[in-house]
């Protein structure tokens, strides 16, 4: 009888190899939900720091306070991996209506934008209320003119707002193929604020670089009423320049108890626009990462897979996904498995995992863990774990989603309005939450991430 | 049989010698709720004229932009009542965190504010969490030191949150008495945007007249954090000049149809602050004074007396209201009744009348006609009829209330988010209704509120 009972005690543990503990898991979770590190890391980084964009002088500290922040939570391995950094920084800039009547208008320029002739630009603005008015504009249809397309952004609780909107950041060339001088989106935004929302785009090369600029949403509306009662004539002048910079993934590891070689990679970037103090964008996912490893890193037992945090370096204006891909070719296959938290502060509602990964057994507990978090589980795989690991996503390495509700994220996201006062210190724990007992069941699993599909 | 039926008619009617007719009321109310020309009014001044301080030249279109609307409204005895004005106006303004990390700041200099020297002032800023920190704080105890009061503001949906909160806008001398160099005050604001919000104060006679500005609420809180860490060095530049300028109130009548002498006095202010486009504060108050007196004016009879609009010409930073009085000193008794629209757009919640007048049975039907609106009718007297209606009151003219929600109000007041996008045309439309069926009532009647109250 007994060696009966130990075989069939041995039968019910086969599906869990390993060592993942819901229970252990559930408590990590409720520990989260009261625990400060993430907020105070974010303050951390907003007052000290503040702005930060990739190749600025800022993100030369924020490098150093990443560093010093890791080895004081007790990561072990910190270090930097610098990457080449053509960067974008933003000079001076204004854009005044000066016909039919002066009025100082909210303007940033878009990330990438050729700067205007100092003394600026002077011309007539031509509405558009979307952006398929431009696409299937005649050429020459705005010769000499400045386009302003005056699209609305719709809120949505997924990113499927945004990823419709923000096409129209990346018009200028569309207006500039049709004889436009300088091109204007309305901020991609779904707030009210008069503060203008910048954000990153690319010229074609079969089009004239014309400069490019987002105004702030009652802006736009405004100069939209004025077109309707007769010629609105705009000046512009955006100043930026270029530089060879140099930028920094900064790393550090909460070291695996029984396959340390076997790495879960997680994390944020580090680098922010600059007219906030870059707190949900990426201020939270830098705190997130970083508090919710810590919190596994204080247990009794350590995961059997190691966790690594990540700050990338440069995901607002580009190239710290690559960056990060090319520095770890060669070692992706120890990568079981890579995500980002870059949406912001508020609730997770969602959490998706690789194809076929949600049937293994060893993750049958995330359901039952999560619920009271008020967070899902899907059924569908993750397709995106986030911009700076789509690089390594492409080149094999398995992702997750983390999804965080996004209602209020496009409020602020890009803007001066992107500060620590917008965070809700509850909702940023129930992330460190998520993120730590979705972490630990992982890592302390032997699941094959990348055979889980097949 | 016949007889004493008409003399029993008689009877009833007797409590209402005058023609104030409920059921034109609710009509009209009704109208109003889809009436667009508030939104109108309110989306041509702000875009087509835009921020208007007193003393400005946008101040001198907004009083003609005034005069075209009032004459195209249809309103008679249409003209312009200057009056001097010394006015302060804003320069160039910045302020920026020097030590221990360099951060730009969202700064506007407070209205009626020194300028600092040309190149500025630079000192260790000392962070107080509430405005009774400072007041009781000991002579010399800021000696040297730039002074930041960051106490937060309660939000309420009456005026008592601002009330609470906006002394410490005021509390310059305070901090120079204590020898402070300059003052800055956490922004008078609900919001969590960066904008900082402006606001007019006064020195006293009794300490050195020292600058003043206000911060963002962000990064009123953002010092705080890093003042708990260790000194903040903040280096300041504000830059005014007064004028010696000319500001104007524009008014425009309905005429009474009976007793056009007896004057009920409505409107709002027309000057605005400079950061926004003036629509809550008070483009509303001019357009929804003016739409419902509109309203009013299109009826196939007017009301017995006459309705006059005033748009005031110098709310923010004073002397509009004793300019009024001291226009109209010699006419005061003609007045039968005045009020102002200066809260916002928001939804009207309760009506307050001259002491007793609830009780005259010529408004009777008011709660019926108000009550669909979702506005009461308070048994309390009004006690305030807004700024501009104050001297006038104090000089004998009674007053009445339509108090507006503030719940959202102080997100946006003196900011730059003070835009016609934060503008719910519903509610806009709300407060027309209100105001309309109100005036008709009051306009229509022969109600002596110097009287009702003995």
């Amino acid at each position: 009888m007994i060696r009966f009972a130990s075989l069939l005690g041995l039968i019910i543990l086969l599906p869990l190899p390993a060592l993942a503990d819901p229970m252990t898991a559930i408590e990590l979770r409720d520990q989260a939900l009261s625990d400060p590190t993430a907020y105070q890391i974010l303050e951390s980084l907003t007052s000290e720091i503040g702005p930060r964009p990739a190749g600025s002088p800022a993100q030369m500290r924020a490098r150093d306070w990443a560093v010093a922040k890791m080895k004081s939570l007790g990561f072990t391995n910190v270090h930097v991996e610098p990457f080449a950094k053509r960067a974008w920084l933003r000079d001076t800039e204004s854009a005044d209506i000066i016909a039919p009547v002066p009025q100082k208008l909210a303007i940033l320029g878009l990330g990438g934008s050729v700067s205007t002739p100092a003394a600026g630009i002077t011309a007539e603005v031509v509405v558009l209320r979307s952006l398929a008015e431009l696409k299937t504009a005649p050429a020459n249809a705005f010769t000499g003119k400045i386009v302003l397309v005056n699209q609305p952004m719709t809120r949505t609780q997924d990113e499927i707002g945004y990823a419709t909107a923000v096409a129209a950041r990346g018009a200028a060339s569309d207006a500039a193929r049709r004889g436009a001088v300088a091109y204007l989106t309305r901020s991609i935004s779904t707030s009210t604020a008069r503060a203008p929302h910048t954000g990153g785009f690319g010229y074609a090369a079969d089009a004239p670089k014309i400069p490019a600029g987002a105004l702030g949403v009652p802006d736009a509306d405004m100069i939209e009423h004025l077109a309707a009662t007769g010629p609105v004539r705009i000046h512009l002048n955006l100043q930026s320049h270029v530089v060879d910079a140099t930028a920094w993934t900064i790393s550090g590891d909460v070291l695996g108890s029984k396959t340390p070689d076997q790495v879960v990679v997680v994390g944020g970037h580090i680098d922010s626009w600059d007219p906030g103090t870059g707190a949900i964008d990426d201020g939270a996912g830098v705190a997130i990462s970083a508090a919710a490893a810590h919190l596994i890193d204080k247990l009794p037992r350590h995961p059997a897979r190691t966790i690594r945090v990540v700050f990338w370096g440069s995901e607002e204006t580009g190239g710290s996904g690559t960056a990060y891909l090319e520095a770890h070719r060669n070692e992706l296959d120890k990568i079981v498995l890579a995500g980002e938290s870059d949406l912001g502060s508020d609730n997770v509602y969602l959490l998706e995992l690789p194809k076929g990964a949600v049937n293994d057994p060893q993750l049958a507990a995330l359901p039952t863990i999560l619920a009271p978090l008020k967070i899902m589980v899907g059924k569908t795989p993750a397709l995106d774990g986030g911009a700076d690991v789509e690089a390594i996503n492409k080149a094999g390495v398995p992702v997750l989603a983390l999804h965080q509700d996004a209602s209020r994220y496009f409020d602020y996201h890009h803007s001066a309005d992107d500060t620590l006062a917008i965070v809700d210190p509850q909702q940023l724990r129930q992330n460190v939450a998520a993120w730590a007992a979705t972490l630990l069941m992982i890592a302390d699993s032997d699941v094959d991430f990348r055979a889980t599909a097949k």
